[in-house]
């Protein structure tokens, strides 16, 4: 075992390797040690220390104080160094060092460890330092906060019991007209807590440097095994035998004099991404004082803080000047934007800290893009440093989280966004009010296929039940209404017309303004500002650059002609799913729907359809000179028939009235209709097969909407739920004459066509080679594959999914997060399978999980064509499959 | 193309070669020529003729008439051959030589094509005939009923001309008191006809011998294609293309005098296996008269007939000796039991047919293993001679054919049996006459889990609607009940306690005796004779070759004391899976159960656990007791939680009261529990994961009945539901852990424990590999592996999959036969990959599909370990393990 100096003769040898990222020195010496070792390299002045490495803190709690004995002989090495760079003396009572002895990680765990400052100080010591400072005051209070951090964390006295016995002394002071600030009451309480923690320590507080810091190291490593470390690393998989380095470090002192000052600053700006230095800095102050607030932290540059501040720039030119150098060198060096915290001491600048720096999603854009165009970095790593699910927060509005604002309840950000309106109950009232052009926000205890035109109405979805992926999750994010769901402390009565907000004893009624932030999951009372979406010139730029590098086509997944717009508006290469499923459940088609399933002669059904193509062809018309040379993917119907169905017993009336028959025999046959499985049941091509009528009617509407428009694109008619090969190869015998038939009747050439399967059920995977044979192309639904593989439905699986969450039975959300285990695995060997009997296959994918950038990783390796993801997250799936086309050529 | 004679000279080359079954020669020469041709070449005395092989039958649709021109030549050299054998000439006029024109296919196609006899017969020949026998009135009635068939067949006249003719001749003819059988009627009839069928040809009926000959192989040929027999062939698969070969052959007569004779006889008893010639002979008389009724025939052998008749054997011995050395020449030649058509002509007999005979099940079995040890055939062949599902008729009463019965109604023969009882239409009602000792029916328009004290308390199931796979059908097979379902005649009013058979217009009363016959589907009002199951002795032995052939182990499926009894009783070697859902929904439970499901704190959940106990450690401990030894599988309950609810509003007010919960309170738990896809909610593993109180007291129950006995065989706990390795890993560890408590409570030696996942859902195949790791066995249930794997749920596959298998969308049912091409080659990747992380995994298989042979052997070729059934099928389990094992040894 060896440390590893910094800032010291020895260690400032030229930095060669490429040190950003983890490296086998991070791992050894934790973040803050590899930093500082590395900017010792880069000659950039960091106050002079060394590292003692994490195997240490193994040894330590293998062997005990022992294993400290056996490094000490290299602690009394690094020391030396210090003392040798400082010109000072560990324990010297007239030039104190004194050291900081500092945890960390080769992971981030911030504020997990704990950190002891100013080691070496004593009751001689003390004056030593008073007299070289000057400064008796500066001194006693360091020597107060000396011994109130290190009797709780060195000798584990209850920090309690100082904050007692300083209350009571300033009790007792305060008559006398002293304070914290006087060095009289500072040297009675000093005295008084060494005392004191004597007794419930049962030993003298040690005196002796070399002592304290043996027992200071020996501290630091312990509080690796602290509570809150543990949870924290149970929480974030971190391993427990990682360890912690320690750092000791001479201590410099912003607090030393008027050229002397703390601060922190980024080399760009984390919140626009602008190139120039951005951060504050306190004069004559130490860290501490910055985080601690009551003191107004001043700006480093001009351009920051409120008028009349003066910044760092003019106040210390040359330190700024320095600053601005190191902060250059630190960036070019690690070839990202750095967050540094510095100390200035007497005119000199010391770097204490550097690191990546968290930043907006705009400034990751913006900083990415810029990087790129200097020549930092290159293309492929600018979109490597963009996640996709941070690109699509710069799409949406967001609730300011600065304003003003009264938080009522917390739920699931189902969907993004930012919406106020007033609460309604009811999907009727909600397309009322909308109609009359209120802004509403849809609330129920949790949302059905009855619901869809209020969630249309409205401009926002809150629902007291459900998850991630509960019918109004999954709807909304379709849609791209900002939606909170399972927001339980809310109980909704839908009767009553009100909501109740359990915890704060609230009664909301109908009419309320709320606002609901789809990124927090925030319902907050009335309006709340926003600041709404303009993504920055430098998303295009990434975005162009995502679309050069990817091989994976994005579609967007619309029905509706708004859908397909934000589609094409947002960069979908085509419609990857259009289901069919809403153009029948428009109100004023679903009355011949109904008539349709519930004909009992050729004349009604015949009439029935009729009725119905006018509005589908309109509707197909309008999509296809919408995406006029793009590929458009329909999915014929694939609802349970009894979904169409009613049982308000005034509508089965007039059905009955319409239809002619008797009100029992209708009632018996809407029961009938009623599966006890609708998921398992009589749906998709089934339904295709049995009810031929229903798919006859979409393929007559879907071709002349084509021809009505000349549509140039390709049409890919996508058969559901198939299992079998007879099903498919039937139903495409069925389209293929029924097309014909069509455009001999308009003397009109076929719209280019292709007939494939929608690979939704287990079955169709495993027969994938026979399937090829008779499918232009196949389309992976991964939501229902992931029910029927995983034997879950995904609304009844809010009932144990959320414990297995918890527990880690399964790592993730399956309707989330494509379960490569399991369907991911199927979904291969469906591809290889399939591609075995037809090499040249089309295969897409489409679901839930395309939100996720793992899931479309996968879909890239696997030679997948093209994903379907609705178009509010076209972008990030551009983005993702861009990465992942990196990603693949770097394995 | 050539001719293939039989019976002559040059065709009587010995039989070196083995042609039972299908041979070249049969795909050829149709099974008729064949088995002539063999019996020749065995030097059997048939009457000598030739075939025309099925290729001319193709070329005769190819090219027409023309293509008989082309065979003439080879028609002439048999013709030639028969005139030499036969010393007579065809068209002769003073001993003309007749012969048969006989189709004949490679595949049995009984009655469904043309046959004409009698060729060569015209006036000239007739009166020849009419010399050399003696007798004008067998001449002149030859010659009719010769123009009655070639009319019709040949020349395509309507049959109802010949019948409309002969009836007004007769009418006419009675006043003058002659008949059929007079000779001038005959003369003045058949002239008639002669000039009708003229008239209505359109030309002279044909007189010349090779005339008649020509265009009767061609009516033959055409016979291939009539309507009956493409109808025949598009039901039975049957390859239209492969055509009918044509048997031409010398005609004799057993009609000609007191020393001739007609007769049918088995080498064997078709109904008993008894081994001698059983069947029945007409002196004097013609084949067809044996067939045609009104005269009755008499026995061959003395103990066959009633009283009185003179057996064959007697009135002419030297025939029977002939017959008798025959029998037993083709018996041996065949090795297997034959089915014989001869004619004694003038003292001489003569073989016009062999066959492999059609027999009861009993006489399979029986000539099988009797055939065996006579050393006929081996005893892997006497395996592969008997098909499970006949072997388990045996084993079942059967409605007595022969009885005076009156069919009510015919539905799906869904669970055999032949029981007779009251009817009754509700599970209470059923429960409470049984337990008066009553007999009763329980006729359902179809049943559910409500239904299921009322099941076990019949002794027969009747439903209106519903299919092989119906739940009455599973629940029945499963309990051994007798059970018709989907009798869709009958229209069933639970309400008013009737059921109405819509086609006779007839109404049943509850308290109506009817008989269910569970082979046929029968529905008999009254009280049918049924004849009791009596396995043969023979049963027994073929049962013993079974079993010391198979290596497949097979075990019951059981879930009650009866059960396991009667799955020992057929042979199984444990139970391989005892489900306890049963156990919880005992009437005297359930009430706990729900307390538990419901209880809100510990204190009442611990009341219902300690409650629920002592029952299922009676349960279990007396299951052990019976399995002593042997392996029991126990499968942890795999209800969702509201299967146990209620929502009888008077029973939910006891729960209430019970529980000290408000009514409301109660009623909404009750709601929320409900899962809109129960099979794919919350249940199986799932529930034992949340709610772990069920499985605790589960576990604690079978292990304290394994102790209370000392059980001494394995104790094999199956987790149902199982997708994710930590729903296993976690069980598996608790349940160890709740098993040593036990143990250490009793300080008893642990009973021998596996613990395994019940293999059900995709996933768990997909993750075999992973699984393995974490459990002793794997147990497949293809009852939900199919359904999930299908997406299709077996009670709402009702809506289509009767449309499916008629339209041939699928090839059969998947819940009946095992879906090899997705569902078996899902478990054959699940076994694969299991097998690879863990080469010694024992693997079980139960599901609906057990009782299909098919779905056996492909166990037995994938390795499956053990697979479970129902007891009543475990014999027929066993032989198809068996057979299974000598087929791919064969393989």
């Amino acid at each position: 075992m060896r440390i590893y100096p910094f800032g010291q003769h020895d260690a400032a040898s030229p930095c060669h390797e490429q040190d950003a990222g983890v490296t086998d020195e991070t791992i050894m010496l934790g973040r803050k040690g590899a930093g500082l070792r590395t900017m010792s390299r880069l000659s950039v002045p960091v106050p002079p220390g060394f590292v003692i490495p994490a195997s240490a803190c193994t040894a330590y709690f293998a062997h005990g104080d022992a294993s400290l004995s056996q490094i000490w002989p290299e602690v009394e090495r690094g020391l030396l160094g210090i003392e040798e760079a400082r010109g000072q003396r560990f324990g010297d009572p007239d030039s104190p060092l004194l050291v900081s002895v500092r945890s960390g990680a080769s992971v981030s765990m911030p504020g997990m460890m704990d950190t002891v400052l100013n080691v070496g100080l004593n009751p001689s010591t003390v004056d030593g330092l008073a007299a070289r400072s000057g400064d008796l005051r500066f001194a006693l209070d360091t020597w107060r906060r000396y011994i109130e951090s290190y009797a709780p964390i060195v000798l584990g006295i209850d920090p309690e019991l100082l904050v007692r016995l300083r209350e009571s002394f300033l009790d007792d002071a305060q008559p006398l007209g002293l304070d914290l600030q006087s060095p009289e009451l500072l040297r009675g309480l000093t005295k008084t807590y060494l005392e004191h923690v004597a007794r419930a320590f049962g030993a003298p507080f040690p005196v002796d440097p070399r002592a304290q810091l043996r027992a200071a190291i020996a501290g630091v490593f312990r509080s690796w095994n602290n509570r809150r470390a543990i949870q924290f690393r149970e929480q974030n998989g971190i391993d427990p035998l990682l360890g912690t380095a320690v750092t000791i470090q001479a201590m410099v002192f912003g607090n030393r004099d008027a050229a002397s000052a703390t601060g922190v600053a980024f080399t760009r700006c984390p919140n626009t991404g602008e190139r120039r230095l951005f951060g504050e800095y306190l004069p004559n102050a130490q860290g501490e004082d910055v985080v601690r607030g009551g003191v107004t932290p001043l700006p480093i540059e001009a351009s920051d803080g409120a008028p009349g501040l003066v910044p760092m720039s003019e106040a210390m030119p040359e330190a700024y000047a320095e600053l601005l150098r190191l902060a250059g060198l630190l960036e070019g060096h690690f070839r990202d934007v750095q967050d540094l915290e510095f100390t200035v001491e007497r005119g000199k600048v010391w770097m204490l800290q550097t690191r990546e720096a968290k930043r907006s999603a705009r400034a990751l854009v913006r900083t990415a893009v810029e990087m790129a165009d200097e020549g930092l970095i290159t293309r492929d790593e600018a979109l490597l440093r963009v996640e996709p699910s941070r690109l699509l927060l710069l799409l949406q509005p967001c609730v300011d989280v600065h304003s003003r604002r009264r938080v009522i309840g917390k739920g699931l950000p189902a969907s993004p966004g930012a919406v106020s309106g007033v609460v309604v109950f009811d999907s009727d009232e909600a397309v009322r009010r909308a109609g009359e052009g209120e802004r509403v926000i849809l609330v129920r205890a949790e949302t059905s296929t009855e619901d869809l035109p209020g969630m249309r109405a409205a401009v926002g979805i809150l629902t007291a039940r459900g998850g991630m992926t509960s019918h109004a999750a999954l709807v909304a994010r379709g849609m791209g209404r900002c939606c909170v769901t399972g927001c339980s402390n809310l109980s909704v009565n839908e009767r009553t017309r009100k909501f109740t907000v359990r915890d704060l004893g609230l009664t909301i009624e109908e009419g309320t303004i709320i606002t609901l932030d789809g990124v927090t999951g925030e319902v907050i009372l009335g309006e709340a500002a926003t600041s709404p979406a303009e993504p920055p010139a430098s998303y295009h730029t990434l975005m162009a650059w995502a679309d050069a590098r990817r091989r994976l086509s994005v579609r967007g997944t619309a029905d509706t002609l708004a859908e397909a717009d934000l589609a094409l508006q947002h960069g979908a290469e085509g419609i990857g799913i259009c289901r069919t499923e809403r153009m029948f459940l428009e109100p004023d088609r679903l009355e011949y729907v109904r008539d349709l399933i519930l004909a009992d002669d050729d004349r009604s059904r015949r009439a029935a359809l009729d009725r119905l193509l006018p509005g589908q062809r309109r509707d197909f018309s309008a999509l296809f000179e919408r995406m006029q040379g793009l590929p458009v993917a329909i999915r014929l119907l694939d609802l349970p028939l009894h979904e169409f169905l009613t049982d308000v017993p005034a509508e089965l009336e007039s059905v009955a009235a319409r239809l002619g028959m008797p009100l029992d025999v209708l009632v018996y046959k809407v029961r009938t209709l009623k599966a006890e499985n609708p998921v398992l049941g009589h749906r998709g091509c089934r339904l295709g097969l049995t009810f031929p009528e229903v798919y006859e009617v979409q393929v007559r509407a879907i071709i002349e909407g084509a021809l009505d428009v000349a549509f140039s694109g390709e049409i890919q008619i996508v058969v559901p739920m198939v299992v079998a090969v007879e099903e498919i190869a039937r139903l495409r015998r069925r389209i293929r004459s029924h097309v014909s038939r069509i455009c001999d009747e308009r003397s009109a050439k076929s719209p280019t066509l292709a007939i494939g399967a929608m690979i939704e059920v287990p079955r169709a995977c495993l027969i994938a080679d026979q399937l090829a044979l008779v499918c232009d192309f196949f389309l992976f639904g991964t939501n229902d594959l992931t029910m029927t593989t995983f034997g879950t439905h995904r609304d009844d699986a809010s009932r144990f999914l959320p414990f297995y969450l918890e527990h880690e039975v399964l790592r993730a959300d399956p309707f989330v997060t494509l379960d490569l285990e399991g369907v991911g695995s199927l979904v291969a060997l469906a591809v290889e399978r399939g591609r075995r009997t037809r090499p040249d296959l089309s295969c897409g994918l489409t679901g839930g999980q395309i939100a996720d950038a793992a899931s479309i990783e996968f879909c890239h390796e696997l030679g997948i064509d093209f994903v379907s993801c609705p178009p509010h997250l076209v972008p990030g799936a551009r983005l993702a499959a861009a990465r992942a086309a990196v990603l693949g050529d770097l394995a």
